[in-house]
């Protein structure tokens, strides 16, 4: 099951993706027989409860045709104000292109709410950062509270998985030693296409993950080359915070980032494309753009 | 003005606190002959529009006598899901008891709003930890979205003031080399009592800031010693995100911090009470105690 949010009609909405068609919540409120929450984050509760269900596919196609996905403007399928807990040096190959050891443990950071960005929406190039690069992640969603669980037990409170951009300026990342604010900016967190829910996704440890800029292939890897899985992030980051449906999980990036790139960086100009793709999951496409004068409100 | 969210009744409400009363919000619907938002994320939003007036003391007063503020249990006084972004090393005497230089720019890092602990709650000690410290902060209620604003402007979007302890496991801070996780736990973000409005506490650079721990003096400075103020701090970081209501910015600590006492370290234990208190806002009490097997959820 894929969830997305998109605008149609002149609002937001969130429904499921079924092929290459898109059914909003009212047609599932029909398919269902009973009313849904209005949020993606109260679906996300309401599925968990009920079950993720490929029967809800079947469902929703007999009570109506959809509209057609290429029709409507996606946006981040994720709303609210989730927490983004972001995984630094988590590949094995991303740890030896930059000439460092594998930690022991996770290293994590923070990114705000106000970072999120959908599909097709553009990533904004800050005027004060010169070094503007991209990370391909796969990112988990929460969708059950939990605390202190065991990597056994993660991935029972895990939703789904969707494709991440952890948008980084360089400079200010390596000039502040802490990386929060060189990856804060408003729209460095491209989210999407959709939620892919975790039995669509099946195995998150063997998906093939890429990055491309303009058609260039600069990420190709594996989510087998993590050093620590899925189940294992879950559970350590539990270990420190309470973590909450719609809560978003970065995993990190593999290697080929722009500022490591050989011979020569290659970093993000304004015009660029960047997609993120992952299989079983979709292509997350964002073009940079220059910064308007002042951001509308 | 004050404002408090607290428990009575069984149920978390918000209020105005006027010397040893607290007000509810039915009260300040009746005094003020309208009615207002349940969240104080709405209430915020309400008073940068309506003006934050003393008028609204005095119409509260002639409607009703309130409750004791002793016979209600205060919670934080934000709710929603506000970003906590904390600076570092933004007093010259903290820079100094750790031999750094000051910095060029602030650097800033966040907490989750799952940190969120209000006054007279517990600050749970993790096990994972051995080295559990304070941090007396001075916290920035953000009042109005903003982005990109220029120091002169700033103080326009803030709402208040309240007071922050920025409790950290310095083990895990140091270790990781990144501050999220040692300072992410829950309950590591200690808020209150109150939002002690802009008007009340006036000038922000001027205020005596205190941690106490057990009744002994840890850190007594003044926000006279920060480096960056309260305008400037704003002005950084609305250039990177967009600031919204409730969203809280922790200016930093000065020295006395327990992992730099002299000449010994003197960290927290379970079963003790640490205060911070700021002139013109009041007094934050915070107890440590001991982590459950599961905590309660």
């Amino acid at each position: 099951m894929r969830i997305a949010r998109f605008i149609h009609g002149g609002s937001v909405k969130y429904g499921l993706v079924v092929g290459d068609r898109i059914y909003e919540r009212a047609v599932l409120e029909t398919a269902l027989g009973r009313s849904l929450p209005d949020t993606v984050l109260g679906l996300i509760e309401y599925l968990m409860d009920y079950g993720v269900r490929d029967s809800i596919e079947d469902a929703v196609e007999k009570v109506s045709t959809g509209l057609r996905l290429s029709d409507v403007e996606l946006r981040a399928p994720v709303d609210g104000r989730p927490k983004i807990i972001c995984v630094g040096l988590n590949y094995r190959d991303h740890a030896e292109e930059q000439g460092v050891e594998p930690p022991e443990e996770p290293v994590i950071f923070m990114k705000p709410y106000t970072a999120i960005t959908g599909p097709g929406q553009p990533i904004i190039y800050p005027e004060i950062t010169e070094k503007l690069d991209y990370e391909a992640e796969l990112a988990v969603v929460i969708g059950r509270r939990c605390r202190k669980v065991s990597p056994s037990e993660a991935l029972n409170y895990v939703l789904g998985y969707t494709c991440f951009n952890d948008v980084s300026a360089r400079d200010i990342q390596f000039r502040d030693g802490q990386w929060v604010r060189g990856k804060s900016f408003d729209t460095f967190a491209p989210i999407g296409p959709w939620i892919a829910t975790a039995d669509q996704v099946g195995n998150p440890h063997n998906l093939k993950i890429m990055a491309r800029v303009n058609g260039e292939v600069r990420q190709n890897s594996s989510t087998g080359n993590l050093i620590f899985g899925v189940d294992k992030l879950v559970s350590f980051i539990s270990m420190v915070m309470t973590l909450e449906p719609g809560d978003i999980i970065a995993t990190g990036t593999p290697s080929g980032v722009g500022i490591f790139y050989k011979p020569e960086p290659k970093l993000l100009n304004v015009g660029d494309v960047v997609e993120v793709e992952i299989e079983r999951i979709g292509v997350l496409a964002n073009k940079v753009a220059r910064e308007p004068q002042r951001l509308p409100t």
